[in-house]
Order: structure tokens, then sequence, then C-alpha cells
């Protein structure tokens, strides 16, 4: 077995990236002191559930890799997160997935009520074109973001998703989820390379790298929801895939997500050993 | 009795900016062709019942009357209209306000269900930083435009505003209302004037007449609300002011806008008659 060193162990850079994201998002919830007191509180509470940030994460990795200070990237990736934050606030409540538990604790709505989870939901959001507009973000990152994240992205995706219709095929399927989960984990990645000033083969490499990353979480979800017997509906790949086809797909996947990564060039390599991380990860 | 120029009719004006701002809105929206069907359809009812697109409309003004052309500043109109819609959209939601019509059409959830309705406000919000990104909008208008709609501005006043508790006395409903209505109203001006490129004179001239504005908004709504015996639960300035005082109110309110449009130059004195039409408007 082959030394792996500290720089390339995908969890030491994803535990190092993640410290410097957290204390950037305290700092960020910190200066909120104008809000409505419980609106602040709220916001704190979804944004603080845990979790692995794996989008605030991927940003800040592309933009090392891009060979750009972390500085440079976090206001992205904290627009990043509050997107992601908001759309489970929404996705949690009681007319979508009515959902009352979210990583051990009560859903917004359960904790708020339901009014104050939707206004929680509008506030993230919005926030995250304030942290943009604030740090000066050049106009590419602002369309970045709002198009990943809209009609046109996740907002589209989750229509699709609570269509009560089955999913067709799995070409559909595939839409339905680089819609609705890849197109932010995409921009997150492509934003830390905008952030670096990345030039259009860069560009072109992250943007592999951040779709392949998109199809490669969901093909995981779906295999560790059939490892536990968790009922996915019908919108897993494992309704239109055998468990073996779908498994030699992620290796595939996670395989493009590593070439596409290593053609950045050393810095790189973080990248596509977090590809295969997701890959292996079990829950 | 005085003769006004056409240009100086604020009815005539309205009527022309809300031609240009319909027609670019169509246009916008025909734009959403790799939307989701339903979500194109559940955007489109929204943005399309009507109303009299006073934000726009005084963005346009505001733009016009420091100098810019029309188009410089549509991005802004069309992102403030589409702020103000999806507030529209999750305001009426059954857990905040409840209400089956706006505008004598079926609220959006009355037609598309409340998970639907969730959406295309979450679109909508989405989409009006997509439309400032898109038109390479400098950050400073897509930071006016999140905190005067965020937590801080808009979405922090909604939280306010469904408090069941009664608000305590006059400053305190100001404050909701500044937040609630006004934050938006005057960034419409602003954003209209950073458009044109107003300078710091100009920008603090807009920043007048936008806050008398929004509040001349809500004292005249409360003295029609009372006129036709609407329930304004505790949210009225009636419950603190009676009504010849909230009335000579409006008219030193109304006289600030005009002072500060004026101050702008010929070009303000659209925005001044506007004001003084929504003092004395009768819906």
């Amino acid at each position: 077995m082959s030394t792996v060193a500290p720089s390339q162990d995908p969890y030491a850079t994803h535990a190092r990236l993640l410290n410097v994201f957290e204390e950037a998002l305290r700092k960020h919830i910190a200066g909120w002191e104008t809000w409505p007191a419980l609106l602040r509180e709220s916001c704190a509470y979804a944004l603080g559930t845990g979790g692995k940030r794996v989008r605030p994460v991927v940003c800040l990795m592309a933009a090392e890799a891009c060979g750009a200070p972390l500085s440079a990237a976090l206001p992205f990736a904290l627009a990043v997160e509050l997107i992601h934050t908001y759309s489970l606030v929404h996705d949690d409540l009681p007319s979508m997935d009515d959902d009352d538990f979210r990583r051990g604790q009560p859903t917004c709505h359960k904790k708020f009520g339901e009014a104050q989870a939707i206004l929680t939901g509008d506030a993230l959001l919005t926030e995250a074109f304030a942290v943009l507009g604030a740090a000066q973000a050049p106009a590419a990152q602002v369309a970045l973001l709002a198009t990943a994240a809209g009609g046109g992205g996740m907002v589209g995706g989750q229509v699709l998703d609570i269509d009560t219709a089955p999913v067709p095929d799995c070409d559909a399927l595939e839409h339905l989820h680089r819609l609705k989960t890849g197109a932010l984990l995409r921009a997150a990645v492509l934003g830390g390379g905008l952030a670096a000033g990345a030039n259009a083969d860069a560009q072109a490499a992250l943007s592999r790298y951040g779709a392949a990353l998109g199809l490669l979480f969901q093909i995981t979800d779906d295999l560790l929801d059939a490892s536990q017997d968790a009922d996915a509906g019908n919108r897993s790949y494992l309704n239109h895939l055998d468990a073996d086809t779908l498994r030699a797909r992620g290796e595939t996947v996670a395989a493009e997500a590593g070439d596409a990564a290593r053609s950045l060039g050393a810095g790189g390599e973080a990248m596509a050993l977090f590809a295969d991380a997701i890959r292996t990860r079990k829950s």
C-alpha cells in the first residue's frame, strides 16, 4: 500500500478546507445584527445542522487546484452553501417531502413553524447573492450561481422531482438529477475556478469534474439506500439498472472525474481522490 | 389650472414606461425554454396577473431622470419585479396570509398547488439575480437588490409582520413597513440611478425619494383600507394616528418625495408628480 502525502489525503484536505469554511460561515452569520432576531436564529439553525459541506469544500478545492488563495473563493463557497441550505429547508416542508428530522435534528419548520421556515429559505437564498454583491464578485459568478440554482437548474429539478408521474427511463432520471443536485455541485466547482481566474481549459476540466461529481453522488446515494433498504420511490437508478451495472457506472464516472481533475496538474490530485472517496463512502 | 406637458403627466409617463417594461418582461419569459414546462407556466402566471408595476416603473423613471437610456435600467427593473412577484406568491401561501385570490385571479397555490407555488417563488427570486448576472450588472446592483430583499429588508419585514404580537407603537410599525415594502421600493429607485451612473448627490436624492415613496404607499393603503372598512389588523397606522393626522403626514411625505425628485433637475418632475398621484390614488 502506497503512502499518501498529507496534501493528497482527501480526508485531510476536506478537514482543512472545512475548518476554513466553518470559520468564514461563523463570521458571516455574526454580521446579521440588523436582521430580526427570530430570522437570525432560524437561518443560523438551518445552516448549523452539520453535514459535510461538500459544495463549499469542492469550491475551495477547485480554487486551490487553480492556484488561488482560498480567500478568493470563500464568497462563492458561502453563497453555494446558503443556496444548498435554503433548498433543504424548502424541500423538507410539509407540502414537499414533509420531513420531521434532518441529520437527527428537527427540521426548520418543525422547530420554527412553516411560515418561518419558508421565510428562512427565502432569506438564505437572497443572502447568497448579497454575499457575492458585497464581495464585488464579477457578474459571471452571479450568473453561474443563479443559473445553476434557478428554473433551468436546481429549482427546475425539484419541480420534476415532485411530479407524481413515474420517471420513464434512465435518461429522464439522469436529467432530473442533473438539474436537482448536479447543477449546483458543478457550479460550486466552476465557481471556485472562476474565483481563481482559471483559463478556458481549466474551466472545461472543472465543468467535467463537477458534472461527474454530481452524477457520482446520486449513484452512490442510490446504492447506499438500496443496501439500507431505504425507499427511494421511483427516483432510484436501481429502478432502471441492476446494482452491479450501477456500481460499474460509478467507477467509470469516478475515473472521469479523476481524469478531469488531474488534467489541472498536481493541484488536482486532491480533487481526484475526493471524487473516489465519494464513490466509496459508506454514508 | 395649469396645463401639464405630456412628459409631466404622471399617468402618461407611467403608461409609456409600463409598455416598455411589459415588452421586456414578455421577451424575458420567452427565454425560459430550458425550464420544465410547468414551472414556466406557473412563473408566467404569477408575473402576468397585471398590477401597476410600480417598482419597475419608478426604476425606469429614476434612470430617465438621471439621463440614461431605459435599456440601461431594464435588467434592474425586471429583477425588482421578479422579486416583488415572488414575495406575493410566498405571502399568499396557506401558512402565511392564506389568500385565495389576488387581483381577481386564483393565487398561485390555488392554481398550481402549494409545493409548486413555493418553487415558483424560489425560481422567480433566483431569476432576479440571473437577470442581473446575464446583463453583466455591476456588483453594486446585486448588493443593493439582495440587501433590500433579504433578511435585513423585505424578508425581515415579513418575519416581523407574521409575528402575532401587536405592534407596540408607530415607530415599530414604520420599521416593519420600511423593511417589508419600503426597502424594495427604495432599491427600485436607487437601482435605476445606479444603472444610469448617477453621482453621489443624485443617489442621495433618489434614496430620499424612494424611502418617502415607500412610506407614502403604506399611508395611502391604510387610509384606503379604512375608507373601505377593510380589516388591517393591528398593522395600520390608524391604530396609532387619527385619519386627519395620517392624511397630513401623507402630504408631508409626498412633498418630501417631490423635493427630492425635483432636486434631480427637470427630469425629476415626472417622479414628483408620480409621488403625488400615489398620494391621491383611489385604489
